[in-house]
């Protein structure tokens, strides 16, 4: 792998930004808040911060860089798709009992629900989270789906991708904002209260993970490489932007299912290559 | 240019739909608040939704994808440069004085500065807008920088850009949840009143523009295309995350001052191509 040593660097700090932002998120509702129960109070209320941190940012992000890391690249196609799959499924569980957490807190204490703009960017990004989901596993994981709808569908499906995926740590960012002003009236939130100063550094840490995340998936010299047996087919045109470029191979084929936000090769050449082993590799 | 029907219509939608955040900004002032004016409070304070949606919202959309209109792609890459500088630095100007807006209001109030966590994103990325826009006139607008640094720092440029975009929506939408949960008292936000839903929708329509911008941008096909003379170099290597591949041409080259997130063949091939004559047509 090229620049080996920087992928690593980066990846580590990923890890250990995105693994500290969990652990401040629990410290936040444990240490600050009430801690954790199923209660229909705080407790409860309390699951809906650590579950979106830890599931819909936290696993979120690993899901998104799995087919980038090296030593994967020797496993088969199908095992990577199924475990990028099945992080994401993880996610979109916890973000749905999150979800759940706050509904039924709000439920108990007769607070009317969705109401805030948190609520409604943050719910449209779980259905839209699960629509990715059961796209994804219908176009791609499953063997049916016809090679020109997988490539006309994977450049929709990276962009949602990442645009979930901020979305998400958005809505993270609005949530954090909108308790510490609930929350933090004696002493206020504008005295820089120990449990202000922690959480805005929870909203920051967010916000760099995010930032690395998106930095090393965009990389085109860190994308799992295609097999060496792989053969492009450059057809004379292919429909409007179907630029995910994919590869028939003799072998087993792994490509294009991570980020390819930009391939101008497959832009300016309208170079359509379709991954049929790798394809068939996935059955 | 491939797929023109498609660009106009998301052009036409991100306009659309970015425009329209600014004027539900200014009803949101000028009809649900109290107006605008510079007194110190709370006419002075509404300039910092105006300016932030205007300018670092509406404006800086409007910079990132200016290369991509196909009618600018018959005009000189200096030319095209300086309006991607020109409406970044407007739209930097404009965020300046959104945040001394604010700055002014909490002074007169005797409202402590810089405690949320909007305050500290959105400050933080006030700053490293302004250093990108520095950083992107010294070393690709201004003729002295070598193109090897220009190779070099092009990737970041254009991830930074994207990565600020973002988290400055982030921010505008934590501001707005902040401003609507102090203001809406009686009635109180989790009673549906107008303003609320009505900001609401501005929050959602600034996710949406940002989307379309995202997706304008990242479609390698709608990239403003090199000069029919240009060449690439191709050397036998190439400096850790060089993958901002540019054209020697023998004549002027619009080439890659807009996104170029993953240019595969760039990544495989560690083609390093130079602008030579491009940057020259700049001086």
């Amino acid at each position: 792998m090229e620049g080996y040593r920087g992928f690593l660097g980066l990846l580590v700090s990923a890890l250990l930004v995105g693994f500290l932002s969990v652990i401040f998120v629990l410290v936040w509702v444990l240490h600050y808040r009430e801690g954790l129960g199923w209660d229909g109070g705080a407790l409860e209320f309390n699951w809906h911060p650590v579950l979106a941190v830890t599931g819909f940012v936290f696993i979120q992000g690993i899901a998104i860089i799995v087919y980038r890391l090296p030593w994967t690249w020797k496993c088969s196609k199908l095992l990577m798709k199924s475990i990028h799959a099945g992080l994401n499924a993880v996610a979109a569980v916890l973000a749905i009992i999150s979800v759940v957490a706050v509904f039924d807190y709000h439920s108990a204490r007769s607070i009317p629900h969705m109401y805030s703009l948190h609520s409604w960017v943050g719910l449209t990004a779980v259905i839209l989270y699960v629509q990715q989901l059961v796209l994804g596993f219908l176009i791609f994981l499953l063997p049916w789906a016809p090679l020109s709808l997988r490539a006309v569908v994977m450049p929709i499906h990276v962009y949602s991708g990442l645009l979930l995926f901020g979305t998400v740590i958005a809505t993270v960012l609005m949530g954090v904002t909108e308790k510490l002003f609930f929350v933090l009236k004696n002493p206020s939130y504008h005295s820089f209260p120990p449990e202000g100063v922690f959480t805005n550094t929870l909203g920051l840490l967010i916000v760099v993970f995010g930032a690395l995340i998106f930095w090393i998936v965009t990389r085109p010299q860190w994308k799992r490489p295609r097999e060496p047996g792989s053969i492009l087919l450059q057809p004379n045109g292919g429909a409007e932007g179907m630029e995910g470029a994919m590869a028939i191979s003799t072998s087993h084929s792994p490509d294009s299912a991570d980020a390819e936000l930009s391939s101008e090769r497959a832009a300016r050449k309208r170079t359509l290559g379709l991954d049929d082993a790798g394809q068939r590799s996935t059955m």
